[in-house]
């Protein structure tokens, strides 16, 4: 089939946006994909610390999800073993060498872009160097993206975000995505700690009420202990909208059930799918689409992912299934 | 001009073979660099230590000078300047990553091939993992080259060289290039530290004397102390003969003479003009030609250069120049 015109910004950063933009790239030529940029937590944290640099780790895994050459995009992923390098994703010192080189991060994910041979654009949602903060009602401040994701919210769920500084500002290439696009995709991932830092960036609430783009949530499949214990589908894309402050089009939440094997593996750790509260997605302004969403070979899928995301998830998302839904969406 | 489709072979490594290849390509779509791999200094040294890998140093220098994407080629040669990477050059680690994913060095110089889009092609002149052994009259035994490089020989000139292990091989695309080529080229370089360790790797005795190509060699323009002092042309000439048990065809050499100001700033470090022996000269089995390969601006040369070779040298080639002379012995 070929690919079509449509134009779609997909927001996000991590697992999630990779796993969707690997197969929505096969549907359209004009895939952008806006990526959280206060990532601070291994290689990329080692080299904002010690180098000063934007974030690279969410980037490089949005540049190899939209990467036509095989052998270059398994470089990017790869990391070093042993030595000095040891935890380093190759695509990260790439995009750092050449940000260093140029003093400008947006150039430098252009050159990752050609060289990496990508469908589509890769723009970080802002090109300030931003500290991700959360405030719980109890009054309990936290400050970085990685120390974050590690919390226990406690009784104090639904925390403010913020970033540092205020003056952070939506990049303009971002902005322009949002505004240009048919449909503007809230990808699943991480909600505080991936999510909330896209969607807070000061001038993203405007484009997204500012564009005529369709906004989707895709839902998450399952909670995170500490954090989103107990939330359903409705309670999710609440939060999405709380950070962006604006409305959703759509939700996409998975009505299938996972395996009896696999929940059980994922309760040991206190994660449990996201129930879709059908009463309240009924009411909602917003239009709850549920489908098959879960992929049927979680290994398999895995192996073409990001080798370090294998080890952090077993449920996935049948990527392609929420493509062709985004797709319907599109011309619907 | 259009390049023409003369088949130049060029044998060495490091800035020499930089400069020489930087302009060579300009005249021929089918230029082979042939690079040393006894290279254990600086971060090379580091990466063969730490990860068991080949050296990257000079494949990336040649790789670099038959590039035509300038913005890859810069981000190659950038190196890091704070942190853990600091002193490493990227195109090293570029190198380096994809040997360790492919397990195969020969594969990763493939693939940074197309990366930098390079005009030819680079070799390593062997697979094997080589230290540089030398021995010299009085029975002293240096080993690894960036030791060698660093050796006052005293009275023991003209040392013997060895590679360990003796099993290593000539690579078998470096053999082919050879035997293929209408011109093999020795450039100019570090005599015991880069051309020596090329031309003893076993079997490329074989392949020298074998070929129907005709064998030039780029003369240095100075001596190093310790090593070379006094050397004539004919001198250097003759140790890469005996390096590499062949016969030359031509050799090329500077009968221009750099500025005072040049000289005196080299005759501190206790660096000369290599001289022209015309007596030996006008008796040798090879052809001897002259000409002006001076470089009248030494500093702008270096801009287009190596930003670490820079710092290493003052007299430069004219590498034009030279490239020119070897296109009429390719046509004489």
């Amino acid at each position: 089939m070929d690919k079509t015109g449509v134009k779609i910004a997909v927001i996000g950063g991590g697992t999630g946006s990779f796993t969707l933009l690997s197969q929505l790239k096969h549907y359209t030529k004009h895939l952008t994909a806006l990526v959280n940029m206060a990532d601070d937590g291994g290689s990329t944290g080692m080299l904002r610390d010690e180098l000063g640099v934007l974030p690279p780790g969410d980037v490089r895994q949005c540049l190899v999800a939209l990467s036509e050459s095989e052998r270059v995009r398994d470089l990017f992923n790869y990391r070093f073993e042993e030595g000095t390098f040891s935890g380093h994703a190759f695509g990260n010192l790439f995009l750092t060498a050449l940000e260093k080189m140029t003093g400008n991060f947006a150039s430098a994910v252009e050159t990752a872009s050609e060289v990496l041979n990508i469908t589509g654009e890769v723009h970080p949602v802002t090109l300030d160097k931003v500290t991700l903060v959360m405030k719980q009602a109890d009054g309990t401040v936290t400050e970085g993206e990685f120390k974050i994701g590690q919390s226990d919210f406690g009784a104090s769920k639904h925390p403010e975000m913020a970033l540092k500084p205020s003056t952070a500002q939506l990049n303009p290439d971002a902005e322009q995505a949002i505004m240009k696009a048919d449909v503007v995709v809230i990808a699943p991932g991480n909600l505080y700690g991936s999510l909330a830092p896209a969607l807070i960036v000061p001038g993203m609430s405007k484009a997204l009420n500012a564009t005529m783009a369709k906004k989707v949530y895709v839902c998450n499949l399952v909670t995170k202990p500490g954090q989103t214990d107990g939330f359903s589908v409705a309670d999710f894309a609440a939060e999405i909208e709380r950070f962006g402050n604006f409305k959703l089009d759509y939700v996409l939440y998975n009505d299938d059930k996972p395996s009896k094997e696999l929940l059980d593996t994922y309760a040991k750790e206190g994660e449990f799918g996201v129930e879709p509260d059908k009463e309240a997605l009924d009411k909602a302004h917003y239009k709850a689409v549920g489908g098959h969403f879960v992929s049927g070979k979680p290994y398999a899928a895995a192996q073409d992912a990001d080798p370090i995301a294998q080890t952090r998830t077993l449920i996935r998302h049948d990527a392609d299934a929420i493509a062709k839904e985004l797709m319907r969406i599109c011309f619907a």
